[in-house]
């Protein structure tokens, strides 16, 4: 299977690591809206191009792995490479998802391709977790936490705030809260209960230290509803300390299939590196959506459309043999 | 969905519970081999009916759910009444596996039904996080750890020694050994030092308890491979405390995308009930096997097959938008 990828940030660059882990993968070229001539990769004899001229490189990429964030490139990048390529985005606006999914399926059904969205672990293997654990288990309660693990878009809201030079905000599970999930209470857990916000903030020269722990705290939808600590250190204890990409989180479903009889649920990843494992999870669908486009297949798709034996390099009578 | 239900022990009462956390389920009739005017079941209204007369039922259920075991039952059953029906079995002889899938298709394949074999936790839930996983995070190793629960294969071996009237052994999985997994250390375990076998045990009359002790700590593939405990008790006590179907597991996959950074993913069940939850898996994959059948798929088929959206009664559009 030969590959693109569009953007080579740190999801481009944990796709071009993952193809040393899937032999049957071929990265062809590394497309980028900057001047390919500034961006250096690690893989020698592999061209960098021009997102541009992505149009030339139709019939020699079986997918294209997008690389770019949910908030502007992805709603318009993947309709429109799903008209020349079949593609894989990581789009994690959970809210968007059915407007993102209605335009990409008009793009790749138009023009025959396999357009999967949205894989990753949140949205991606989570949301297998919520769907099989639904099915299996009707009568009951989903419950999910991440962490810990830096929230980028918490950190960003922090670096908004007048007076900070740099942050870095990790999501953190509460232990007493998953305790009560995994006993099978069934407990009503309030956003405060479920998840503490840990804050590493460096100042801008003269700040008024006070006042941004104040704003953090009072902040709507991002920390007013948490209990949220406050450090606030050097910009060398940031970089030295706090520039990790580790994350991780738990699916958990409790539920009852009699009146006696009660069960517990529970997926987890505990990840060292969050875009490197990602990517390797839009590896696989790639191998998916170049499968089922090869069977005729066309439209956009998520992990829930998708048949696990698709992402595995093993033939159907080896998979039954190993795995089963 | 109109469904069937071939046996009724453990698994068929399970199913039958199942239908009433399944709204979109409805039980037809439940077929035995027994003398039909001998099975009581607990719905009012449904018939009971010899399973010879099975193929007076053709046209009016949607899928029969087997519900026989592994050793002889389903070997002849899943393949006989796939050429009738849609069918579902929990068939979990490993080793059998392909020869299963491989008569079970032809008579599936020939009559235009789908068949589904090997559905439950293990085989079933547990071979899909090993193949999901195994996908996502090629470089890495799998571990499987079974327990607490009871063993009815280890139970029955118990029970034929001389001098024992009655037995239970429980598979208990070593903490040691599950932690050192978590650690993402890959250790390399053996047999041992991943699972512990306790074993209650009511003897004869007269019995001698230190010859039935060593006998069994010495019975080969059963129980010589492990650090096993003996327990004499009164069969009050037996059918009073270790009457349950509890059981559980974990199957956890530990690697690497890089050579700095590791992952551990996880996947774990714990259940009041073995068999109540293993036939709520098996209702779900009647759904599947149901539409896929309306698509105008026929064959035989296995978890890794089928893709999750098939299990839930959700349509897509409300999968995306509540679970994704």
């Amino acid at each position: 299977m030969k590959i693109g990828i569009l953007g080579y940030g740190n999801l481009g660059r944990g796709v071009e690591l993952s193809v040393k882990n899937n032999p049957d993968v071929e990265l062809v070229a590394v497309f980028t809206r900057r001047n390919p001539d500034s961006v250096k990769i690690q893989t020698p004899n592999i061209p960098v191009v021009s997102a541009n001229d992505a149009e030339n490189w139709v019939g020699k990429i079986d997918v294209m792995i997008l690389c770019g964030g949910s908030a502007t490139d992805l709603p318009v990048q993947t309709p429109k490479f799903a008209e020349m390529f079949n593609v894989i985005d990581s789009f994690d606006t959970h809210a968007k998802i059915p407007e993102h999914f209605a335009n990409v399926d008009v793009a790749a059904k138009n023009s025959n391709h396999v357009a999967i969205i949205s894989v990753g672990w949140d949205p991606g293997l989570f949301s297998l977790a919520r769907a099989y654990f639904n099915a299996v288990l009707p009568n009951g309660h989903d419950y999910t936490f991440w962490g810990k693990g830096v929230s980028q878009g918490h950190s960003d809201a922090i670096r908004r705030i007048k007076g900070v030079k740099n942050a870095k905000q990790y999501t953190v599970p509460i232990d007493a809260a998953l305790d009560a999930v995994r006993s099978g209470v069934n407990p009503n857990l309030t956003t405060r209960q479920k998840h503490l916000r840990e804050c590493y903030v460096v100042l801008e020269e003269g700040a008024d230290a006070a006042e941004v722990e104040r704003e953090i705290k009072t902040m709507p939808n991002y920390f007013a509803d948490y209990d949220t600590t406050v450090n606030f250190i050097s910009e060398d204890e940031l970089l030295k300390n706090h520039a990790g990409l580790a994350h991780g989180g738990f699916v958990i479903r409790t539920g009852q299939t009699s009146a006696e009889n009660k069960h517990v649920i529970e997926f987890s990843l505990k990840l060292d590196s969050n875009p490197e494992f990602t990517t390797n999870v839009l590896v696989a669908y790639a191998r998916a959506a170049y499968r089922l486009n090869g069977e005729g297949k066309s439209g956009c798709m998520t992990a829930f459309d998708i048949a696990p034996a698709y992402l595995s390099p093993l033939d159907g009578a080896t998979l039954r043999k190993t795995l089963l």
